[in-house]
């Protein structure tokens, strides 16, 4: 009945006593050291190396340390039969939350502007604009997406939200699928992206997506940098259609030093931290659905195969 | 029955306007086109030229353009039997609350040391704290402040509020008094300060109330420059007590060329633009409040001239 842990030594040093902690009865096993293969039962880690997961014969679920599995699904020999659960985990969203609405409130508020006429040494106001007057559109309704949508809701954006399957979030417009989109990005001045990345959302913010936004508008990339055509992106801020974007994911990870974006007037770059699993509180998570698992109970959160989230 | 308005001339162009949309039928002078002062029953600015109120014989009501009535009390003569009613007006509440969520949140997820780190190239993650594990603390808990508390709670924020009389405001630790303050102090690690300024405020972020912060601590101050000692700050922030300050006011406005403020690295400064009155808004909240006054109801707002606010 053992779990076996995927990291790096930093990862290992910081979820190990954790899992412990969590789940002081349990063989608790950290790859490459796996003992024999037939006693695993639970496997963790955001991007097991492939093939291995395959090779566990008793695999009954595989955790993901992170809140998508893009890392687990692109290793096309995972078993088909075993249930795939997504970390759902408040602190997750929580720090999603506070950063969406940091970066769009500095985007609102020109916070890079003063910034810069600070340096300056310029003294001058800015025309302002309320955040009711403001219209947000956040791309993926699932949790992050949600909780983003409705805090930012509650700071009086005016919000609209966009998925592929129709949803219902008190103060926020909410649009789906492809006949939803257009009418979305028309009137959406500030883009946050919360999309799960499967086959269907890779590549989808594109110069033709991107082109949709009114001139001015401002993305906020908090997925996965596999969403972004970055080349199209930097053309649509160098033609001045697009104002400004916060990226905290990458095509490449970390940012390659040549990369254009360390260095680009109009983007701001942080090191995929927008939101990052706390090993706390996603071990207990992970015991908890464990424990449920094995007194008979479903999982909770476990990914459809087939739309890849 | 004329109304008095005080302003330089981007002022006046930009109020005037909505004035008469808001009071078609009311007669809107402008000083000092002021013609028969004993016509004159309502004034209306920030900062009435020292004097002029007192040789308005007829006047009933000296409404502020700010949520802060400091500029008109700096005058002696104003006359004392005559109500003086600060700006309450939600697109000022709500551009205030936006402005200081932006900032606890940048000092709370290292935004600046990120820019920083982008600017040299470097991708490394931080250490983070989930913004229920930090406390923000408000002093002053007026229309702005208490607006400020509820969104840092919501947005959730261990936040606790001081002020001069107790208050009960759901979601937030309220502190009290000179006895309250040690306390509320103690346990801030985000200081907003949004005092009125009166004779007992002037001057209370010294060296002897910020020390009561804890070491790393920072100052968000979006109420007035006199409140905070400047080069107290500046010392505190010297020796590493303090680990930053966000600061919209200042002690003179623009703020001097030569002052530390604009190029100190643990400082950043916006030119008093946390929230502006919007003349639209605050035009039509004038024009109900005179419309209630002239019905025999009683005026809303009014300063105590005790308090100072």
């Amino acid at each position: 009945m053992a779990l076996l842990f995927f990291g790096n030594a930093d990862r290992v040093a910081e979820w190990l006593p954790e899992l412990r902690r969590a789940m002081p009865d349990r063989d608790i096993r950290v790859w490459p050291d796996a003992g024999d293969l037939s006693e695993i039962r639970y496997s963790l880690g955001f991007a097991p190396p492939e093939g291995v997961l395959a090779s566990l014969p008793n695999l009954r679920a595989i955790f993901s340390t992170g809140a998508g599995v893009d890392g687990t699904l692109r290793d096309p020999t995972v078993p088909a039969d075993v249930p795939i659960v997504r970390m759902v985990e408040q602190g997750l969203t929580e720090g999603m939350t506070e950063y969406v609405v940091m970066h769009v409130l500095a985007w609102h508020r020109d916070l890079w502007t003063y910034a810069g006429m600070q340096a300056a040494g310029e003294w001058r106001k800015l025309d302002q604009t309320l955040a009711r007057d403001r219209r947000v559109g956040v791309m993926g309704l699932g949790v992050l997406g949600e909780d983003a949508a409705r805090m930012l809701a509650a700071l009086r954006f005016d919000v609209a939200g966009w998925s592929r399957t129709a949803k219902e979030i008190p103060g926020v417009a909410c649009f789906a699928g492809e006949e939803g989109l257009g009418p979305f990005l028309a009137r959406t001045e500030i883009l946050v992206c919360l999309l799960p990345l499967t086959a269907q959302t890779r590549g989808i913010m594109d110069r033709g997506l991107l082109s949709r936004l009114p001139r001015g508008a401002v993305l906020v990339n908090v997925a996965r940098g596999q969403h972004l055509v970055e080349e199209d992106l930097v053309a649509l801020l160098d033609e001045g259609h697009l104002a400004g974007a916060t990226l905290d994911v990458f095509r490449e990870e970390p940012l390659p030093e040549a990369h254009p974006f360390w260095r680009h007037p109009k983007v701001r770059t942080t090191p995929h931290i927008a939101s990052i699993t706390l090993a706390p509180s996603a071990s207990r998570e992970v015991a908890r659905q464990i424990a449920r698992f094995e007194a008979g109970e479903p999982l909770e959160n476990v990914v459809d195969r087939a739309r890849g989230y």
